[in-house]
């Protein structure tokens, strides 16, 4: 009888939480998508008391001792609740562990980094960025302690933070392998010569472009009952349960490709979020399980569907169509290498889809000297250039193009790029799983990606946050995590595009 | 001392209560634009959680001890604080005066009673939404015994609700004097024929209609950086703040002027809620004064502004240069005919510059007889349809066109409908006044109507919340509410075009 009115508080809270973050969605939608820019100082102090609200509510002593007692008593609830109580123990745990004024004086910290680093990447003057850079590893290497627990040590306290149950055991023996193995063939890749021919440097219309968006978003079956597309300067896609996913692109006129791909890739996030379970809806239950594995269903859309040979098979006809002139000399067989190409190069979010792991190993192999303190801040630029010259083969021009590119340390972010690499990773497996159930050429070619869809819906989609990615691939291909697949489907893949 | 304290309680309210209020703003504005047809069960349920908990917020107990407290020392606060506190105190002792369970039941019979409207409306059917609406007046009918003040009796208490300080000896004068001046002019113009030629029905391309919104948005002023515009079903205005102000349009092909009125009307609640004075932008006191002031400010651009010869005359070349086509033959006189041409006809939001207020003075009538007990709901297509005969001289075929053409009633708004033409009369007296101190035709052909908006801002935008209609006339225009300034607008400017 307790739990039943303990279980009913619960619910109560959580229905209020869930309000809340409906409208931080909205709002931050709104402000990614149509807010007038001068709206935005009365807007923050807004969303500042929301935010404020919605903390309150999870941290007061009534809903810690609520957490705590349902914790307490856990076998007595239901399997999902039981998932529900055990995350918000997880987190509330962590709110404990760091002191508050050290939390507090951290977030000042960050609420001004990222325009330090703004201004330091603009003038290639990383000395500018290197004080508060120090400052916020610093508080991330004392965080490593606060968060220890018997089986999470050093860094792994933090890659727990974005991608739950992946450590470095995981991490080592997967970038290991594409030091290894991915490294040498993409140094051979790339120094081969093809005779494809290039997309013309011309104008691709924007309206024309807005067709292929449409286009696209139907092919891929997002219902427009349950999903919005419009345009944000960084494509993205934010979803409030299965029946409210929005996704964004960008056009650029010079560039065709880039609005194809970034459709193609929040669609694959937006598959995920509109095929989860609803008997989740109701819950803190639904969403993507983790990172790596929400990245692993955009990748797998974009980079295996998407950029694979039978996709742009069929759809190529489509783009001509519509771009009869600007396409004028280019044959299918062209496309495909172009949607394709490997190049090394300097920067991550334009690196494609072979090279692009490697760029998150170097990211990789830096933050752990960082957190470990085998490097120093004022180390980073050297340390950074030693590493791109030894994979990438190349000479970092500058730290604009270099160490400071990416936007993600200066928000504190330690341990969240590896989720990329092994987000694309596990998309190579459940691929390969994939593939022994049915034919997927054939799903692609003739019968718009039912069959995909379904396969991922049961295997992964479904289950939202209830389960972890390793347990999911051990259900659905019969092993844990392997990276073998992901070399393997690279390997194949460019050493037929490249005759090799 | 206790003072300070207490205001900042207040203050820390006031900014909860804000948050609440631009979340509602933003998720409202969503739901009329671009929301996903399939989410609204799930939207329902978390806007329910939202106003459920900024409902708490305003009237819990610490709040209702606070506001009395502050209102019991109102002369130690400052001016603005005072007034905030006493509008407060109005609300607070509404809520309090209205018994619960009254009211809860109320709620839960409007939430049924718009489509139970709706199907009556559709399918011509009065009895079947005769005894719904009947509780509605019975509820109203016990309302008005709830709020009686010393000052405030009977229907004046529900007219209070929409416009403070308009009270049936107010609106009897105003009503009176149209029945008397305007009806008879009307009815003769409406018997006027005249030569010009009708616009053409024809295809009015929604893609040049575009190019026409863009258009008349930049002339009217309206500031992209605080300013959205898109489209909805109703065109509508919603503002947050004056740096965050949104309004909408709907296009008909076959209509090129809905949209143009319809981007200038709802223009004209924009400008009234950008030019609110920014030292208001933090209490809850922005915005418009009441609901005709709102609407006196649309219907001022709208109409006297927008329908007039200057502006026709100065835009009519840039509308002719984008429908050449289906514009051939009509000449400037023309087009400004059809702009204003004034018909005798059933339905209000169709309704004509001319004969509108005569469809608001039926509703005023039958208002004040149902809540009196004269009439009773049973008896209302009858007195509706003899009204409608002796002042529009039609007789009514069909209730979906008579009495249920309006969704007011169906939502318990007993007291709105007059705010529409008392506003419009505001516009008329304003714009007299305004003529006196500048060449307002001047200001539409060659000033980009910057001088009408500065005038509007310093004598009714700036003051947002802070004033009533009748304070802001008082000062500006030298005397109280003067309905002899609207009839004298309309017989100028219709003597003129029907050549009587």
């Amino acid at each position: 009888m307790l739990n039943d009115k303990l279980v009913q508080a619960y619910q109560t809270y959580r229905m209020k939480l869930r309000a809340y973050r409906f409208a931080e969605y909205l709002i931050s939608w709104d402000s990614e998508t149509e807010a007038p820019v001068g709206c935005f100082d009365v807007r923050s102090q807004m969303v500042g008391v929301l935010s404020s609200e919605s903390f309150k509510l999870m941290t007061c002593q009534d809903t810690v001792d609520m957490i705590n007692e349902l914790y307490a008593n856990l076998n007595e609830l239901d399997e999902l609740l039981q998932i529900e109580i055990k995350h918000a123990k997880k987190s509330l745990d962590k709110l404990t562990k760091i002191p508050e004024d050290e939390y507090v004086s951290y977030m000042e910290l960050l609420s001004k980094s990222s325009l330090v680093w703004a201004n330091a990447k603009k003038n290639n003057d990383f000395a500018s960025f290197e004080p508060t850079l120090t400052k916020i590893v610093e508080f991330n290497q004392k965080m490593m302690k606060y968060l220890e627990t018997d089986t999470l040590k050093g860094y792994d306290t933090l890659l727990d933070e974005y991608e739950e149950g992946a450590t470095q055991v995981v991490y080592d023996e997967f970038f290991d392998t594409l030091k290894k193995e991915l490294v040498p063939f993409a140094k051979k890749v790339c120094s081969t010569k093809t005779n494809y021919h290039p997309l013309k440097e011309t104008t691709y219309p924007k309206e024309k472009q807005e067709l292929l968006t449409k286009y696209f978003v139907n092919e891929l079956g997002l219902d427009p009952n349950y999903t919005v597309v419009k345009t944000s300067e960084h494509p993205f896609t934010s979803g409030f349960g299965s029946t409210d996913v929005r996704i964004t692109t960008h056009y650029y006129e010079d560039n065709l490709l880039s609005n194809i791909y970034s459709v193609i890739h929040e669609g694959g996030h937006a598959i995920y979020e509109l095929q989860c379970g609803s008997h989740l809806e109701e819950t803190l239950l639904g969403g993507g399980s983790t990172m790596a594995m929400h990245e692993s269903q955009s990748r797998f859309f974009e980079n295996i569907i998407g950029r694979s040979y039978p996709f742009i098979e069929k759809h190529y006809p489509k783009i001509k169509s519509l771009f009869e002139e600007e396409l004028d000399g280019i044959t299918m067989e062209d496309f495909y290498f172009n949607c394709n190409e490997a190049k090394m190069s300097f920067i991550r979010i334009e690196a494609d889809e072979l090279t692009y792991p490697i760029h998150i190993m170097i990211r990789y192999d830096i933050e752990k000297e960082l957190m470990s303190g085998k490097l120093q801040v004022k180390d980073l630029p050297a340390r950074w250039n030693e590493l791109v010259k030894d994979y990438l083969g190349l000479d970092v021009p500058s730290d604009t193009v270099g160490v400071l590119q990416d936007v993600h340390w200066s928000g504190g972010s330690f341990g969240y790029f590896p989720t990329y690499a092994y987000g694309s990773a596990i998309a190579a497996q459940l691929y390969y799983a994939m593939k022994k159930e049915f034919d997927v050429t054939e799903d692609i070619k003739h019968n718009s990606l039912k069959k995909v869809k379904e396969y991922l819906k049961e295997n992964v989609h479904q289950y939202g946050q209830t389960k972890l990615p390793q347990e999911m691939l051990l259900k659905a291909t019969g092993e844990k995590f392997n990276p073998k697949y992901y070399i393997e489907y690279l390997k194949e893949k460019y050493t037929k595009l490249y005759n090799l």
